[in-house]
């Protein structure tokens, strides 16, 4: 088999097979296929496509390509949720714990966040001590013990997705389909879930700009892990304007505990709500919808959704103290309003925009090598929608600089459009797939 | 400028610039640009093409990338021609003298061969002595002196072209006439000509197989030459069979000599005199394509186009005897025919097949390192259109080895299709383009 004929048959518009895609995934993983052929095959591929069994292989090529992460010590459906990432999305902290106090085996494998979305782990550090760093050994008897943990990538999961999206990251190759779904599918694939339930994102915070592609997108995934036998929830929700109202580390890890108390804004409880009931349901905790989503109504209300997450913090060395006692958590030096000069209704935010205000305040990685400061971010306190008077206050922006303050302030005001007429309603949840 | 945002506009169906071309090449070949990017590039141009301006931006880019030669010093119109080569492609060898014998001055820089079809310089050689490895001095004062040179590509002439013809090469992306175009006009520019006649091949011993590809390459090209001030003009010619009867190296530059003495093959013979009406009329020689062509004919009969090639082969170091009693060129030590066994009209060579045979008995280069054996060859006594008895010969075979004799008799005797009924018959010249 030679490389060069497979870029030949890809670019005439022919479908490779399994075959061929282990061979061209294994050889690129190890070094004997070089980049600049497999540069031009991924861009034959994004202008000729990939079929759903060209997809499904290359998947699963990719998964295999490092360690799988074998889940059969724990008992149960072990369930996983996956997110495409956005401004504000702290989603796994609060819906985790609750889909466990639901009885839902929850072993997650999280990444850190680059750019200006955030990554689950970074946010969990918020907590003092807490580590995703623990062996395969603990991450499964803790999920025995307590039906709950988070563990950092410390395996070689998927090198041959890293290797290669590294590589389509600087030639144009990225955004095609079955390449972003394949890249995605793998590492979830080499997680060793029976049932994941993903969050397809879409709007101007999103990767996926337009509602289309998002369903598209979610069309893709969970038809590649139907494929290999996986039980496959996709819900499509709004990014088009930040997660509930808190952006940035900590700040959102407050957010997620308000939101276990009963008292977190309405959109994110929502988003929680709505993918919790599949996870539950996944899960075989519940025997219809309705009652999944009373029990996630229930263990907010009775607290077991807090402890559980209580639990899960000190179960990796975290202080639980701060899930009671949110000033425990890391705080900013300086905290300001962001007072609006115009009166009207809010009719968008570039979320993408207050993304970058967080990094700008030290809350994000900018290069891998980034340190982040936990403490810093915003607080919105008008959304889409929302009416605004002259003098106002927009948002509280939480800084340890002045500079930086000033920098994210200024940006900040310019994400916001103000009209005199209230927008039309957006939905939050634009579909579910199954 | 960012080489990424250059894929992403061709990659979208943009036109780069001038400026955007110029910066591309010129990082690329001073290794700036790493070769996954340029090939993801190429792959994005296969599928979206380029328009004239870039073509020509592309062209000029790679012509200015290494050495320009300066033909400035030699007087009068200079006149460049080019093949897109074939098997028993001669030309070079009894045009030049003939061009010259008219008064038109030749300053041709030419390749060794590679793979199945031969090089100009390759077939020179087989005049004892004779070299190309002169400086640009010597080959400027010898056209100026006697009105022809040709040089070995000594100069580092479009090293860009040469590093992306190699990138082209493994990552199949060569087969754009935008991109085949640009490479061979690149060479051309860079080597100073004020006029150049192409002559492009087209068939089964071409590298364009398809008639339409064929013109479309020749309008490409002359495109180029003219938007940058070029007299061009590009004759497409048949390479579906061997040109002539000759094929191999010391037996080509035979039939080119017996061609200048008036009794070559009249294919071969009415190639030389068509191109070399248009070179004549480039070089400003003659009023009129009557009285060019009649020029050519009259250098033929009166000795002097013989007389030429004499004089330019002793100017390079050669033994001019070999011209005038070519039993002095190189002389294979076994002769055999090829008999037929089949009685019928020759309806289809494989051309690419009998430049094989050739390469088989030593006669091509299959790497670059590759010593050949001038010596060895074939001369046909049939070609298409051509009756012939069982028992009859379709050639002789000049060999050195016995073993490869036989591998070549095999494998030419598979590439003639011999039926009952006699081919349509098909023309030697296609059409000019000017």
């Amino acid at each position: 088999m030679r490389m060069y004929d497979l870029i030949m048959k890809k670019r005439g518009g022919g479908a490779l097979s399994a075959e061929e895609i282990d061979y061209m995934i294994s050889e690129y993983t190890q070094n004997r296929i070089p980049d600049y052929q497999m540069s031009a095959m991924m861009m034959a591929v994004y202008f000729r496509g990939m079929n759903e069994e060209e997809t499904a292989a290359l998947t699963m090529a990719m998964a295999r390509s490092g360690d799988m992460l074998d889940l059969s010590a724990v008992d149960g459906i072990k369930v996983d949720k996956h997110s495409t990432g956005g401004v504000g999305d702290k989603t796994s902290i609060a819906l985790a714990p609750m889909a466990a106090a639901c009885g839902v085996k929850i072993a997650k494998m999280s990444g850190r966040g680059l750019g200006h979305t955030g990554g689950t782990i970074d946010k969990l550090e918020s907590f003092k001590g807490f580590t995703t760093g623990i062996t395969a050994e603990h991450f499964i008897s803790q999920v025995n013990n307590i039906g709950i943990s988070i563990m950092g990538q410390t395996l070689d999961i998927a090198p041959a997705d890293k290797k290669l999206y590294a590589l389509r990251d600087v030639t144009a190759t990225v955004d095609n389909m079955s390449l972003i779904a394949s890249s995605i599918m793998s590492k979830k694939l080499a997680s060793g879930a029976d049932a994941i339930v993903l969050d397809v994102k879409t709007g101007s915070g999103a990767f996926m700009k337009k509602e289309e592609d998002a369903f598209a997108l979610a069309r893709e995934m969970t038809a590649l892990g139907k494929s290999v036998g996986k039980n496959m929830t996709a819900i499509v929700s709004d990014m088009d304007q930040p997660l509930g109202l808190a952006v940035g580390n900590a700040l959102e890890v407050k957010e997620a505990i308000e939101t276990l108390q009963g008292r977190g804004p309405a959109d994110f409880t929502k988003l929680c709500i709505t993918l919790g009931t599949y996870m539950v349901m996944a899960g075989g905790k519940a025997g219809s919808m309705e009652e999944a989503e009373s029990m996630l109504r229930e263990v907010i209300e009775n607290g077991k959704a807090l402890n559980k997450l209580a639990e899960f913090v000190e179960a990796q060395g975290g202080d639980k103290r701060a899930v009671y006692d949110t000033s425990l958590l890391p705080q900013a030096t300086i905290v300001e309003e962001i007072i609006s000069e115009k009166e009207g209704y809010v009719n968008h935010i570039s979320c993408d925009e207050i993304g970058i205000c967080s990094l700008i305040l030290g809350g994000g990685r900018e290069t891998k090598e980034s340190e982040i400061d936990l403490s810093v971010g915003l607080v919105l306190h008008k959304k889409v929608g929302d009416h605004v008077k002259a003098g106002e206050s927009l948002a509280a922006i939480h800084a340890n600089d002045r500079a930086k303050l000033e920098a994210a302030r200024e940006r900040f005001l310019a994400a916001y459009t103000i009209s005199d007429t209230a927008p039309a309603p957006s939905e939050l949840i634009k579909g579910i797939l199954r």
